[in-house]
């Protein structure tokens, strides 16, 4: 199994600022967690992080090639991009939804995810742990009902 | 760690009717499938069902006293009680919200949670594995970020 | 042919109170000449009334088990209970909606049924007419054209 | 007890087309069937058509020189014209409104009724029944509540 | 000076029905005072009336071969009709809209004029003397400001 | 018969300022052609201005003490002044509601007037004109059919 | 004079939780001190805590056999149930609205309450006076001015 | 104790016209009841009324200087006036918002109240009792939760 | 192939007025260079014109009898007519709808069509190049994706 | 160069009360800074303050009168007067619209400016320098692109 | 007659995926289509694709430098790019706007252009032959009304 | 004290297109006259522009490890960029917000500012005195109230 994490605009900032709201671990420690337990169960990762719309928006076209499932934590693009919900229901492979936060939980203008409607599924608010837990969906995407 | 299931309206229902969109896996399965891999980590789980929106308010008041942290599907009460929010506010125990299929897909008014803004955190559209995804993230609550 | 009629919050005081607007027939009289009419051509019919959404949510529920038709006044729950929509497209029997007054002509948050788009038809603003139409319509269901 | 049935735009193409939604049933062979039952307990029909909505407009004015009771079926002007309503009210015959689909589980524009707020009732989704049901409710007009 | 006065769907009942809210002058007695009037300054007027919209419509294409002024009275269609606004737009005659009851004080759906934005100005809420204040408007309609 | 003619806010600029929009006549010659007009009928009027909402208000509140009608082009505060309302509300006398412009053609947020409601009529888009035709319908207001 | 005190979800909590929103008074006694006061004028009361939206229903619906006046608390039901104000408007005992909080100074889904139109009136903000007031108000019920 | 009665425009047509709604009591007439009460418990109080927002602005602004409470009847200002709401919040003494009618049951433009988020509590449609009942809120006003 | 060209309400004044918006050409002239172009590919075409709304809902009816192909410019009713939008939905022929004018950057009204959505296709904004774009477009109909 | 600083409601508090939000300076202090650097540069400065619309609306009015730009703080008017807006349209004089605090980030209410489009330019959140920065704009207005 | 095509997000995919809504056909092959079409009348025709906005406004900012007509196929970003249609108002060159299904037919927020104002024209619903109309309306572009 | 001037897309084109709406100056020239006001008062400044969205993101990013202040001029990106607002969150320099045009006097679009509420304030309308202004208000950035 082999699992493409893809993460969008300012996720480069993780664990250095707005660690009220975010936590204090970076993207490269939850980067080595993920890798942890995934090389634990024999599964591959990759993580990936731009600030561009237009660079998710191929990394995604491209996953297909290389990769069974792709874990995406799109942050502020979740929102405003109908580029990027094009480009995962145009590709075959199924994709998980997460936020480290509860996007349910702040301002009226996160609480409508574009992409939420051609994903397999969502999962918010578990901060660092929203990533370990889309790696144990990701392992059983294949017994999905759906 | 004490974990509280709880279920709304039409779930028990669940596995018998409307297949197509909610899987053929009964509740009890999934109670089973959840208190199975509980154990294997020494939890102790519950699951209890209602149709009362009522019923579902006093068990979220009255489980700070015997539990640890609550998995609520709150099914259609997600998107109408304000009465499930307040309980939920009221008490200090943690709330996982958790949905079967991805309420982002569907219908209009389904797409507000009532609920969220005061639930640690959402897993929604993995089907029955919602539930094991939330026992995971009921294991490490404590851990959470915030 | 069996039909059971569902009554919603308030019905029981039929007849009693703003007889101006709901007529001066009570319940118990429109059961009566509901069940004449019904045992005329054979059929069988039980009337039930409850103020609590959940009980309206489970005698649909367990309709199908000894049931033909329901024909359904939800009153007030017409307009606020998604969870009663969830029960009606649960199981496979024809639901009637019906209401006493033309929901239509009266206040705004009242021209709204969200169990509409999950019945069979609608009859509204006939008085207690409502219901002996819906029985014409309940004993002809098998004959419609959906 | 003499009673006009009105019917609009696109309704002369019943039974020809889109019988998916609409039945098989030619708007001529529900004629028989209501001026059957009609004839059989003594009361008089007649069946009009037209595309145009001054002509529909025109007939309602005129009804009260000639008929008992109006059944329309105004089809799509039901959603967009302000003049059917105003004839409606204008003159003091019960006009009954009537749908063989059920509008509410169709598109959103066609949730709304502007006509239905000066209707006597309204009867929608039991397909060509809608119009023998609107029979029955005419022939007991006297006795309505309202 | 040459006034054409048009008058839209269900004007043609005035003076017979609904006497409480527009009067019990029918659209003949106000022709005739509009007339008296008229001929006593020189003025000559004609009154149509039709129920269908693109008759409204062909009357004001029509309208600048043999009248000054046209006086518009389009009752339900002032709010439901673009193509009589098209048609208002399209002829360089000033139109003068007139309502006989006070548009805004009635229902929300009559509040909003389509053709308000293209006509010259609006008198609306003095009964039949809507009619004669035009008339008075219109002899004075070259010495308006715009 | 007397009048009072109370004016809104910049209406003391009239004439002097942005006359593309409402014209070169100052509100002392309007108020000269007014009086000219109403003194050959044998009626009274007197015209004020001012900038203050609350005074408008208090002016209207004293008006039934020596005025038969009031004509009012309240300017800006149509739009935003609910005191005005329950002022015109307050008292017995009719209240000809006036503008220069067509409020209609306008802005979005000069096409509601709060005051429509509860004034006998409205006249607007005629210029100076409108206070001329209001002095027409004053008179007449008596014989109005409301 | 006998007044009947109906409190809604989550009262029971009072005192206990979210003591910087709700006071540390618990609703016991608050009881106590209405019954105090009321007894010092020879007035009855009774108080009551239901989850339940279709109880507090029923509650309103029986008040009429017993008791003079009803003072709700209503609690979240306030905002989501025509259930409760049907059977407000049916009943012929005036019903005085209170909140602990103010709820227009809380989330924008507090601000509207569905009940409100069809109280005698309302009393929010004033913590656990508001019952000692509700209290006074329902002693004065009858000199009301509606 | 020291209270303050600031009211708002049209106040002072109370008792005077529109008594239907409004009620035969004059704003002299409770400032008497009131006083009486006050002065039986040893509290001052003072009466005002106005038609001009800036003059109630100015008053609110001046309130601390001499007063211990203000209540505020602001009557249509409620609903339109900001300046008052940034007056209120920026004293530090309490504000008691009152209705003589109950304004959630009126139209719909008198629902919302501008002011009530920063006024300690609301109180409304108790007739000249509302002015009673704050007078008592206001004497227990320094035990207020809040 | 048959192509049929309907057009709606005021097209029969082009080229004659507001040549600044619609371009100096008039109908007739159009005709003539649809049917130069399309006699050079042996194609038929039929140009008809009517500003009454029912007359273009039976025309459509009607197509399919003689005709493989409508280009429909609906004009103004493209915006308020659901039963153009029904008579389309019914006919099995491809509708092609086209605009002179770029209705996009036209008044907000006229961005929504009600007809767009069961048309083959939508050709806007080319002037009279639109009908020619679209006697291509229906040539090619048949080599349509969909 | 001639500059006019107006002052809106509540200003005059300034510096005073709710310092955390507005800043501890007073408007005195305010205008002295601004004085002193207009005089550094041979400019002439005026401060007024007032609660009343109206005044303000005066003020505007005859700004042209004795100087050439006017820096205005509407303060809570900003977002409810027409009548500002209209008086700032009547007058050829550039206004500069400002505010001490970032309107965009506080209530919803707050981020509608009425006057905004009127305006020269617009300059908020930078507390008291908001007036110094304006005094430099206002400087430079001649040379402004518009 | 230089035509520049350009293309956006996710067309790159053209004729490999979700075939049954965007045909079988890619880029390249209708590239090669319009090229041939183009090249038999002399005219020169570019394709570029690209998924990132920036590169699309640049690209139609340098197409002045070296083309006539730019014919866009800005996917997703037509959507949401404010972008897009500021580069597009900015350049002299006339821009064609097409898309390949009929957007009007599909998601709601599909159904809104931003970039449509500015555009000569649109061409949606023809799949591959929207591409050729376009080449054809562009050589016509010369010759278009405005 | 380094002070760093970003500008979103379209920003390049300054000077020479749209000279009716933006100025003749270029930004280069903008660049110059702000350097030279700058090294004045011994301020840093560098300017740089980019028509892509994640462009602008990184350098918000980067900029507190070199700069601070920030002066944001981004274009279109200021009404549809979450990404922009979260980086401007993220980091914690001032922003400083400027506009060349007055947004809230153009397409309705373009009033509402996604920025506007993270930044430090926001300075509008004043061509490219806007950027000058800018540079003031930066240079007293440690001085401002918040």
């Amino acid at each position: 199994m082999k699992i493409l994490f893809l993460n969008g605009p300012n996720l480069n900032l993780l664990g250095q600022r707005e660690t009220g709201v975010y936590g204090k671990t970076t993207l490269a420690q939850i980067e080595n967690e993920v890798r942890k337990q995934a090389t634990a169960v024999g599964a591959e990762v990759e993580f990936r992080q731009t600030n561009t719309e237009g660079e998710l928006v191929t990394w995604i076209q491209q996953a297909p090639e290389a990769w069974d499932v792709v874990v995406l934590n799109a942050a502020a693009y979740t929102h405003t991009s109908i580029a990027l919900r094009d480009a995962i229901a145009a590709i075959k492979l199924p994709v998980i939804e997460i936020h480290l936060s509860n996007i349910h939980a702040r301002e009226h203008f996160r609480h409508k995810s574009l992409i939420a409607a051609v994903c397999q599924g969502q999962i918010s608010g578990f901060g660092f742990h929203s990533y370990t837990l889309a790696l144990t969906a990701a392992l059983n995407v294949n017994a999905l009902l759906k």
